[in-house]
């Protein structure tokens, strides 16, 4: 047997140098010698983007699609909105419905159009109708490529049913059983089939406990069923219980690949499906913008600071010291804000146990607050030899490490309810909230005690 | 039909109320009436130690198996160390080998050997075999229980010898073909059969370029392969070719789930398997690690600022303005290196194009560098009527932004060859520099020039 990881690798590299080299002849070679597309979009997003374009240039027309279909966002738009309306009809050929409207959907309204308007009735029939769901709903992820039978007939005239097909749709564990008004009324697993007597019915073998995904079931609660149930496929209904079409579990794996980086990235303030090459134009001005709201955060801050002006100039020793009391409560309330931001995206966090999070977060805090108090008074102690300063840091850190746990437990919750992203404004709220109460407390009783 | 959502939701409320109101009959019969494992783990995994434990005491013991997988490893340790070896043989009894040994390895040597010793022979060597692998591989990933056939035999052969079956190997998609010394030559898609004639040989249809996983390949990468692919599943060989067993999407999509929730909570210094609703004492003493480790780090940048503590005596508007430069550089460096910790995840980045990044990310360094710097010495000249200082806050950002910008594209990449996780350790170890070149730009430049 042919062994493809082993032949695979030396493949991608070998194109891979033969681009570092210029050799155009040989990179067209090895990009018709049926690389997987996979592959090919991996190595486009791993590569700068003058390398990219040339790549890019060399790949057929035909083989486009599957490839477009593996790239991240950015990367996909910037090729699309390059490629004319022939070449795109050219590229999308081949796909299913559900990925060919998945790319589609990101052009221009004319183009699109325009694309629609050049295609079989019914193929783009089926386009405009994943294409009226929201991109993040189950309509909008379906294929309507499915195969059905009905009840009444034997497992024998399923067979030879089948076999006119020269293949069945892609991930097809189970065919779907519908009534003459095409409503959905069990599944019957392919496996079945193959373990069972060819003369008995659908009806006596199929599975009526359906799990059904409704068409504008949102794309995290499809990913949850099918993670619960371990699901290959599910599918869609309407309203009114007609079989749309159906979700296969390739298409789910991105859903959750992407929103588990989404929250990751939002906490740095990035987009989930950046390019890791963006150039330099693109990626300051998207960064500028965290660095604005960043800077208002920071000014706020440093006006709590300036109130206390005078304490600095008097004793200096505070200036040194402050960082450590901010710092503590930021990195306190960051794990707390972490936990409950995974905890409502898991759907482990609701109104009727946040109380109990709190307590146990301002107890935590608590116990960590006397504890890291204790060892930095004493260092403060140690180093300016004044008891005071000593009492001053520990009562602000045993002060800020409450209210990162208040604030670490109720800013999600809170944001969620207001429908705003915890984890892309969490962050910024929280350490405003720990250096403002880290340094006025500080500062604060500093100026009451000196 | 039966539709699954509309009949779980309630169910699972009513256990929900029914545990609340401590009833214990109700929860016991909610219990008994099929709710899925997976919605009785997510409940589980949603209500505090107290509840949890009630609610666990009700569940039958051949029931727990099915559950436990489901449940995250703080959870999976507490429940199984609390059960004896009768009531784990009885617990882990229905499940299929791969998932019983993901089980079993959580528990002490001892009892482990002591459920071993009960069970079946065959059964034992097949669990065995699994708990040879690590854990993270694909070895410690799959299942021993595939379906072989030979090629020489034809499809009907095969479709009676299914048929003595009575169900399948869950998500069978493909049997394997194997020669009489079990090593893999091909695999027969299960659609594949059911739209060919029967009287064709299994080697003239089946497909001999196979995906095939080695047993010692890391789970990262079995995931890599099953999203590229879009597989339903893959054989596992030895190094001479023989079938071990294959892995199934279910197991990879949980292992893609845990892998993107690892590098969100490593970045906050906590376990991603972590119980949400860990108790007061356990949780403080995994936050205290974390703290401590971010006390050395601030005990550092309290230390670089001490250098200046006459030249804040003399001018307290620094103590008020230089949280703005630290902050800044912070949060600049942090989008560089989640970017990077990213990229490295995904395979973007490479020895190659390290270079090419540390570029991209200087240059955008600058340009917000001195956007920023602008805008933060007008507001520091408006704010206290100094030039000088102007000059130095704008000339210390500009610094600490292309250090954030270095910092945050080595770090990982260093990190990385080192085989340090960049996201445990690369943000403690990225702000400690920025805040340290920050204040120490900005105090220095100022003790120099006033």
């Amino acid at each position: 047997m042919s062994n493809d990881q082993k032949g695979r690798q030396p493949r991608l590299e070998r194109l891979e140098n033969a681009l570092a080299q210029r050799e155009m002849d040989q990179v067209r070679r090895l990009l018709r010698r049926g690389l997987p597309p996979a592959d090919v979009a991996q190595l486009l997003e791993s590569i700068p983007p003058r390398e990219r374009d040339i790549l890019w240039e060399q790949v057929d027309s035909q083989a486009k699609g599957e490839i477009l279909q593996y790239l991240n966002d950015d990367i996909q738009t910037e090729f699309l909105n390059r490629m004319d309306a022939p070449e795109l009809l050219l590229a999308t050929q081949q796909l299913d419905n559900d990925d060919a409207a998945d790319l589609l959907q990101r052009l221009p309204h004319t183009t699109l159009e325009d694309i629609l308007s050049r295609m079989a009735p019914s193929r783009r029939a089926s386009i405009e109708m994943v294409l009226s769901y929201p991109e993040d709903t189950a309509g909008g992820l379906m294929d309507t490529n499915t195969i059905t039978i009905r009840p009444e007939v034997t497992l024998d005239v399923v067979l030879r049913y089948l076999r006119r097909h020269r293949r069945l749709p892609e991930s097809t564990d189970n065919l779907l059983v519908v009534t003459r008004h095409n409503e959905l009324i069990g599944v019957l697993p392919i496996n079945r089939i193959l373990v069972s007597a060819p003369g008995i019915s659908v009806r006596e073998i199929m599975d009526t406990d359906v799990v059904t995904l409704t068409a504008l079931m949102h794309e995290d609660e499809v990913a949850s069923i099918f993670e619960r149930r371990d699901l290959i496929s599910a599918p869609v209904i309407s309203a009114d219980n007609r079989l749309l079409g159906r979700i296969t579990i390739d298409d789910v794996v991105d859903v959750i690949r992407e929103n588990s980086a989404r929250t990751m990235m939002s906490m740095a303030g990035l987009e989930d499906e950046e390019d890791t090459f963006a150039p330099v134009l693109r990626t300051s001005r998207r960064r500028a913008v965290w660095l604005g709201i960043n800077l208002i955060a920071a000014t706020i801050v440093s006006i709590a600071i300036g109130f206390f002006e005078d304490t600095i100039q008097q004793i200096a020793a505070l200036a040194v010291l402050m960082p450590i009391v901010s710092s503590m409560g930021g990195i306190a309330g960051s794990q707390t804000l972490t936990v409950l931001i995974r905890g409502l995206a898991l759907g482990h966090v609701s109104g009727a146990n946040v109380r109990w999070l709190v307590v146990r977060e301002l107890l935590s805090g608590s116990i960590n607050g006397v504890l890291w108090a204790a060892i930095v008074a004493v260092m403060a102690v140690v180093r300016f030899h004044d008891m005071t300063l000593g009492a001053i840091i520990a009562m602000a850190m045993v002060i800020n490490l409450l209210v990162a746990a208040l604030a670490g437990t109720l800013i999600p919750v809170i944001l969620k309810k207001l429908s705003i992203d915890p984890a892309l404004s969490g962050g910024v709220l929280l350490t405003t909230i720990t250096d403002v109460v880290g340094f006025v407390a500080f500062l604060g009783l500093a100026t009451a005690m000196y």
